[in-house]
C-alpha cells in the first residue's frame, strides 16, 4: 500500500525556537526525516531569546504525527508549547450553524417575523399549502438523512458518529449549490421505521437526500419514499455516483474513440453504487455489462448471495451468461468499473482487457488497483481519490442537481434528469482540454454546478417533472 | 373589541406623486382618514414631473389596508406603481438558512472537513460517543418539534402551515440565546408516532423544544420523551409560559406587598400553560390555587371534561372544594391568571376580587379582559401582547434556558431550573425600576437572557443535572 502525506493528518505545532541562525532549519529537517511534510510556518510572537512559531506538518497517519512531535521535541533549543490537530479543529462545535435571515431589533420586527404577523402567513399556507414553497424554508431546504449504517469505508458506525459526514455534506450543498441542507441522523436501522421517520419530518423540506444507508435496504427505502412523498428523494450513494461515473465514461470513450453501445463493461461491486451505475449506463445506451461481486459474475439463475435488485440486474445483463471470477470477467472487457473494495484486482490482470482499457477504480480510500501499478496497462484511469487525477467525485453532481429540483419545484428526480446531469458534467470539459488525464472537471469550477443545474431543469421540464408555482404576494 | 394599527398589517406603497407643493400632504391625509398609520416615507426616484416615493402604511386588518390603497388611488396627480405586504416580504423564502462555519476553497480544506479527514472524526465519536458534543452540531443545536395542532390562536393548521412559527422561534433562539434551532414539523398527530419520530431524529440534537402540540396529548408526549431520551426535552407552551408567569407574579407580589404563600390564585384555562403554571406556582410556594376551565372550577371528584392531568391537579388544588363558574371562583381572589381565551371575564367581576388585584390576562390575540376596561379595578395588569405594558412573553425564558442546558450539558430540565429561570427574570427588573406598569423586563435587554443562563446553570449544577464533559483534542 502506497501512502502519501495528507492534510487530513496534519497538526499545528506551536513551539519556542531559540533565535539563532540555523535553528528553524533543524526543525524543518527533523520533520522531513520522519517522512512528514511541512506546510505553512508562521511567527506568532517572541519570548526572551526565542521566536514562537506555528508550524503546520502533515503525515500519513497518527504514528507519523507522533514521530514528528518526538523528532522536534528532541532538538536542543526548542520547546513544543502546544499542538492542535487541524482536522479535529475544523470540526470543533460542528461545521454548520443556523443563520437568521432577518434582524430582530425591535417590536416592529418581531410583530412581522413572529407574533402576531406570522399568523397571517400561517393562515395563507393553511389555505394554499403550495405557498409553503414561497413563504418557508421549504423553498431551499433539504434533509440529508442517514442511519449511519454504511458511512464512508467505516461501515455501520451509528447515527451519532455519522454526523460529521452529514454536516460535511451540508457544507458541500451550500458551498457549491447554495442549497440549505440539514443533517438528520436516525436512531433506527429498521427500513419501515426509516421510511416513517422521513415521511413524518418531510413537511418542512423541499427534498430528501438519503446518504450512507447500507444495501440492499437502501433500494427499498428509496423506492418507497419516492412513491409515497411528493418531494424529490435521491440516494446519493446510488445515483450521484452513477451520474459521475457516466460523466467520466462519456469522456473516456471520447478519448478512446469507442461507442458506449459497443463496449464491454465489467462492474465490480453490486451494492448501492454498482446497481445504480449499471442501470444508468444501460439507460445511456450500454448493452454489454457484466456485474460481479465477491461471489463472482452475476448471471441469470445464480443462487448464491442474491437479493431482489441483483435478480433484476441478472435478468438484463451478462447475456452470454459468463460464470466465474473477476479475472475471467474482465478478459476482453473495454471498461472496468470498481465500486467494491481495495486491492481486489491485480494490475497484471488488466493485460487481458481489450485495447485501450478504461479503468475506474473507485473504492475508497484504497482503490481496487493502485494507479501507480495500473498506469502502464491502461489508457484511461480514474479513482475516487482527490490525490490522483480524474477523481470521480459525487460533489460534481448533487449540489447542482438539488439546486435544479428546488428551483423548478420538481416532484421527482427521474432517469432523464440523471442522464442530463452526467452529460452536463462531461461537457464541462472542453474538447480542447480533454485528454487521458483530464476526463472529469474540477469541483472547484463553478461552471460545472451551473451546467448541471441548467441541464437538469431542462430535463425536468421536458419530462413534465417540474411544477408551475404561484409566486404572488397577496394579503 | 379595540383594534390598534400594527406593523403586522403593513404595506409599502410605491407611488408616483406629482412634484407640487401639498401633494404628499394629500396622500398622508388620505391614509390618516382611513384610520391607517404612516410609517417611513422614502424617495426612491424621479420620473418626468413626478417623485417616486415608498410609503409605509399600517392598518388593523386586510380591509383597512385595502381602504388605504383605494384612498391613495383616488388622489389626482398620483399613481400607485407597486404594493408589497411587509409581513409577507419578511417571510419570503423562509427566515433561516444554513451557514457554513468553515470555507471550502481547495482540496486541503475538503480533505479536512470532508473525506478523507472526516473519517478520523467519525471514528473518534464512534469510540467515544460523548465526543459528539465536542465535534458535531449537537453541541449547540436543538430541534423545535411541532405537529401543528395548536398553533398560536389558529388551532390545528397542520405541519406545513406551522412552519413560519417554528422558523420564527428559531430566529428568537439564535438572536437572544445564540442557540442553533432547527424546525421539524411532523406529518402525524399520533402521540406514539410523535414520540418515535423525536427519538429517531434525536442523535444530532443537543435538546428538544416541543411547540404548539395540543393538550392533553402534549403532557404524555413530553413525559415519555423526558424519560426515554438522554437530552433535555422542554415543552415551551407549558413550562416557558409558566416560568414567565411566575417571574411576573414574583414582581407583582412585591409591588402589592403580598406573599405567594398566602394569596389566593385563580388559574383560568387548564391546557398546557394552565396545568404547568399551577405546578410551578405550587413549587414556588403557592398554597391556595383554584383551577377553572369552561366547565367551571376544578375540584376533586369532578367528572365532566376531565383528563389524567386535571385529575392530578384537582387532587392538590381547591382545598375548599369550591364549585361553580369563573365568576364565583374569583370572588375574593388576589390573583387572576388567564391562559384561556378572549373576553371570558367581565371587567366588573374584578370588583369582587381581594384588595390590590393582580390580573394576568394572557389569551392571544384577545385577552380574557381588555386592559382598558380592567385598568380601573386592578392594581397590576399584564397581558401576552406587545402593545400593552407588562408583556408575559416566553422569549424571556427559552433562549437563555436552552443556552444554559447546552453550555452545561444538562440531561434534563428540572423544576429547580425553571424556578431559577423565573427568579432570574424577575430579578432583572431592579428594585428602583419596579412598579405596577413595569414588573417584567424587555426581551431586548440582553442582560435578562444572560441572567437566565447563569441562574439555570447554577441550578443544574446544584441538582446534579449538568454533566462533566471531556474536551480534549486528541489524535
Amino acid at each position: 500500500m502506497i501512502k502519501t502525506t495528507t492534510p487530513s493528518y496534519s497538526i499545528t505545532i506551536r513551539m519556542e525556537i531559540l533565535n539563532r541562525p540555523g535553528m528553524l532549519a533543524k526543525v524543518v529537517s527533523a520533520i522531513g526525516k520522519t517522512g512528514g511534510n511541512i506546510g505553512s510556518i508562521d511567527i506568532s510572537g517572541f519570548r526572551n531569546d526565542c521566536i514562537i512559531r506555528e508550524i503546520v506538518a502533515s503525515g500519513t497517519d497518527n504514528e507519523m504525527l507522533q514521530r514528528i512531535l518526538n523528532a522536534v521535541g528532541e532538538i536542543k533549543g526548542t520547546k513544543v508549547i502546544g499542538v492542535t490537530d487541524r482536522t479535529f479543529m475544523a470540526h470543533l462545535g460542528g461545521k454548520i450553524e443556523i443563520k437568521s435571515k432577518i434582524p430582530l431589533k425591535n417590536k416592529d420586527d418581531l410583530s412581522m417575523a413572529y407574533t402576531p404577523g406570522v399568523a397571517r402567513v400561517c393562515t395563507a399556507i393553511h389555505e394554499h399549502p403550495d405557498r409553503a414553497y414561497e413563504l418557508t424554508i421549504k423553498k431551499n431546504t433539504i434533509a440529508i438523512v442517514s442511519d449511519g449504517t454504511a458511512v464512508l469505508g467505516l461501515g455501520d458506525i451509528g447515527p451519532r458518529a455519522a454526523m460529521p459526514v452529514m454536516e460535511g455534506k451540508a457544507l458541500l450543498f451550500k458551498t457549491f449549490g447554495g442549497v440549505d441542507a440539514f443533517p438528520i441522523c436516525l436512531d433506527t436501522k429498521d427500513p419501515e421505521e426509516i421510511i416513517h421517520a422521513v415521511k413524518w419530518i418531510s413537511p418542512g423540506f423541499g427534498g430528501i437526500n438519503l446518504e450512507d444507508i447500507s444495501a440492499p435496504r437502501c433500494f427499498m427505502i428509496e423506492r418507497r419514499l419516492k412513491a409515497e412523498l411528493d418531494i424529490p428523494v435521491f440516494h446519493d450513494d446510488q445515483h450521484g455516483t452513477a451520474v459521475v461515473i457516466l460523466a467520466g465514461l462519456i469522456n473516456a470513450l471520447k478519448v478512446t474513440h469507442k461507442d458506449i453501445r459497443n463496449v464491454r463493461i465489467v462492474v465490480n461491486g453490486l451494492g448501492a453504487a454498482g446497481i445504480a451505475s449499471i442501470k444508468l449506463l444501460m439507460a445511456a445506451g450500454a448493452e454489454q455489462i457484466i456485474g460481479c461481486d465477491r461471489t463472482g459474475t452475476l448471471y441469470s439463475g445464480r443462487e448464491e448471495n442474491m437479493n431482489p435488485l441483483k435478480e433484476e440486474i441478472a435478468a438484463i445483463t451478462n447475456r452470454e451468461g459468463i460464470r466465474g471470477n473477476l479475472a475471467k470477467a474482465i478478459k476482453g472487457a473495454d471498461i472496468f468499473l470498481g465500486v467494491s473494495q481495495g486491492n481486489v484486482l491485480h494490475a497484471r490482470q488488466l493485460k487481458t482487457m481489450a485495447k485501450d482499457p478504461i479503468v475506474f477504480a473507485m473504492a475508497n480510500p484504497l482503490p481496487e488497483v493502485m494507479p501507480e501499478e495500473a498506469q502502464r496497462y491502461v489508457r484511461v484511469m480514474a479513482t475516487g481519490r482527490s490525490d490522483y487525477h480524474n477523481q470521480i467525485n459525487n460533489v460534481l453532481c448533487f449540489p447542482g442537481l438539488f439546486r435544479a429540483v428546488l428551483d423548478c419545484h420538481a416532484h421527482d428526480i427521474n432517469e432523464d434528469m440523471l442522464l442530463a446531469a452526467a452529460q452536463a458534467i462531461a461537457d464541462s470539459v472542453a474538447p480542447e482540454e480533454l485528454m487521458e488525464d483530464y476526463i472529469i472537471p474540477s469541483i472547484f469550477n463553478p461552471e460545472v454546478h451551473k451546467n448541471v443545474t441548467h441541464a437538469v431543469i431542462e430535463a425536468a421540464a421536458r419530462t413534465e417533472t417540474a411544477r408551475m408555482m404561484t409566486g404572488l404576494l397577496t394579503f
